[in-house]
């Protein structure tokens, strides 16, 4: 539901600043231009949330710099309202059914030429739109992600206080988060509340929550469930949401319903050291991959690497996912201004899992995390 | 949030009768086979709201009618268990960051071969995999819609009767809608509301509410705002949501606050004769756009089919926007089981507008609409 309160935009000139740099990346790319459809693209390059649907909404960015056109079904205007289009001296291409809009793309970009047009096209954009798109322009398009990918990737000093203020927030919901784990409770009771102290310390929704005890916390993808929490139970609670204007959090916590066994304390143990090796090893030059190697490096070390099975992190801005990747087999090296997840796991099949989960943002000498609470285990009084 | 509640599927020969159907679809136009991202002809032919990410999940459908094949990230196996993949024979191909999924799209298609394949694929699969996709087959896929257009299109008696428990859910949060409407309330403030009572009366989530009261029901895609209701207000309310397991309802009526004047009377009762002869109008053989013809007529003929500024409808099953779409131009024959909204409005920039919508089911001779409240501007007393 849209609602006044929703625009929430950067000043004008940090979308003009993307859009010629994007531009720009097309150019040396070779491309004609980037066609950008509703997502996260479109976001960060005009600041509009605008929802894709089946009628074509896009922005057209010539890669010779000249204006961008927006594309738009002209019952969809009043959305573009609620971006930065206006002030960006775009041209509004509307239409309205019985039109081809993909005519309306290729004529933003080659006039009223008929010569193979090559453009980049945004990650999201759903082969209902790309298949008659390719056609009209005569060449199957490429994944913008090449010429966006770093623009995406390199958080400008307004993004980066964005995510410090979502992280703070999320860090005041974990410091709730004791209060609402009761044995006999379900995981969507806790969840539950979960949800509204997310949105109560100020994110504009709910991204995910994940609240894994016992056994369900084995399952790094499992959600929530009516299991009732037990006393001895080991419960994963991980969570976020965006933040105005709508970069996200995400955190990880790891509780503990009474005083943890001797052997699920040992292995937590280690799994806390390899998070904060992780982190510690985070700055610019290194390469994703050496993060990743450094939680797991510490893991093998005790024999528990073959109990974490997923990647070390994942980026995250105004998508919860996106580059870079912290996994192995991601060479890209580390520059100020990226901001990821550094989040090892273990788990053990029917028994219980552990997460520790930070946000850092690689700093000109090193990192700073967003996240603050500690990463103990919590254990909370039953 | 998934819990054990929203499993919920048809019996598995459903799914096994329209993947057989599907199959031979794709044989009939050509091709190699269908390859389905997550999305709604996921969930149609299997009963799987995976979602879609970075990693591809796709469903491989061989037009031979050999076994299909699920490609899936292994993180991602379990969302598997909400579906009929296991009990249709179908084969599992998992794979782990570092592996190349489109591969073991190409593999289940044509075996070891290499010669190029061209597939049909979902509407909704996203750039990021269509791309690399139609590279490693070697040629450009078409879209799906083709082959799973009929399919979709034709709702069976189980279908159906989702779409008729749907109805009765949204006609009871209907009937309840005059007690929240009251002078100093704001549009939010009975939003709230409505999504508290869509839950309450049944349906498994809030898909969206639209509460366009004075001028704001002029613009038929305004969602909702901070203005408060006034004394004299028309308040247009389009609601919905799924209903296990997973049909919507879609049902719009308007309300007035306090008597409306005589002009807003006259208008509407010609609105209310056009929605009425639109649907007397819906029987096999006839086409779409004859419907929307019969709805925008009586409008022309009082001289108000300038106001009319949309089709007048959708189809609707498992997603709320889907074929037939009741509009100019569309000449598709109607059959029993297709199922639609028939909601024509009027919107006086500015000022006021008006919209009445039913969904419709054509049966062997004529219309069922699963909506039933009474279709008079709804005087809410002030």
């Amino acid at each position: 539901m849209a609602t006044a309160g929703d625009v929430n935009l950067f000043p004008t000139e940090v979308y003009s600043q993307r859009i010629s740099a994007a531009a720009a990346g097309a150019a040396n790319a070779g491309l004609a231009g980037l066609v950008i459809t509703p997502g996260y693209d479109l976001r960060y390059l005009v600041g509009s949330r605008a929802q894709t649907f089946e009628r074509l909404t896009a922005l057209v960015l010539p890669a010779d710099g000249s204006a961008p056109t927006v594309v738009v079904p002209r019952l969809e205007l009043a959305a573009l309202r609620e971006s930065a289009v206006a002030e960006l001296g775009a041209t509004v291409a509307d239409w309205v059914d019985g039109e081809n809009p993909y005519e309306l793309v290729a004529r933003a970009l080659r006039g009223s030429g008929t010569e193979p047009v090559t453009v980049a096209v945004t990650d999201s954009m759903t082969a209902l739109h790309l298949l008659p798109l390719a056609e009209v322009l005569g060449a199957v398009p490429v994944l913008a992600t090449e010429v966006l990918r770093k623009l995406r990737m390199i958080k400008d000093a307004s993004e980066v206080d964005a995510l410090r203020n979502a992280g703070a927030a999320i860090d005041r919901v974990h410091a709730r988060v004791p209060e609402f784990l009761k044995p006999g409770r379900t995981e969507a009771d806790v969840a539950a509340d979960i949800a509204e102290a997310i949105v109560a310390e100020g994110h504009s929704e709910v991204a995910f929550i994940i609240v894994g005890s016992g056994p369900n916390g084995a399952d790094p993808h499992h959600e929530c469930s009516d299991r009732e929490l037990q006393v001895g139970d080991i419960v994963v609670v991980d969570i976020g949401g965006p933040y105005a204007p709508g970069y996200n959090s995400d955190s990880t916590r790891t509780y503990s319903l009474g005083e943890p066994d001797a052997e699920v304390a040992r292995r937590y143990a280690v799994l806390q050291r390899a998070q904060a090796e992780a982190v510690s090893a985070v700055r610019p030059g290194i390469s994703a991959e050496a993060v990743d190697a450094a939680a797991r490096d510490v893991l093998a070390g005790e024999g528990l690497a073959e109990w974490f099975v997923h990647r070390t992190g994942h980026g995250i801005g105004l998508s919860v996912h996106e580059e870079p990747y912290i996994v192995a087999g991601n060479e890209i090296t580390l520059e100020p201004g990226m901001a990821f997840s550094v989040e090892p796991g273990i788990y053990f099949p029917g028994k219980w899992g552990a997460r520790i989960e930070d946000i850092v943002i690689v700093t000109e000498d090193g990192v700073e995390p967003v996240n603050r609470r500690p990463h103990d285990l919590v254990v909370v009084p039953v």
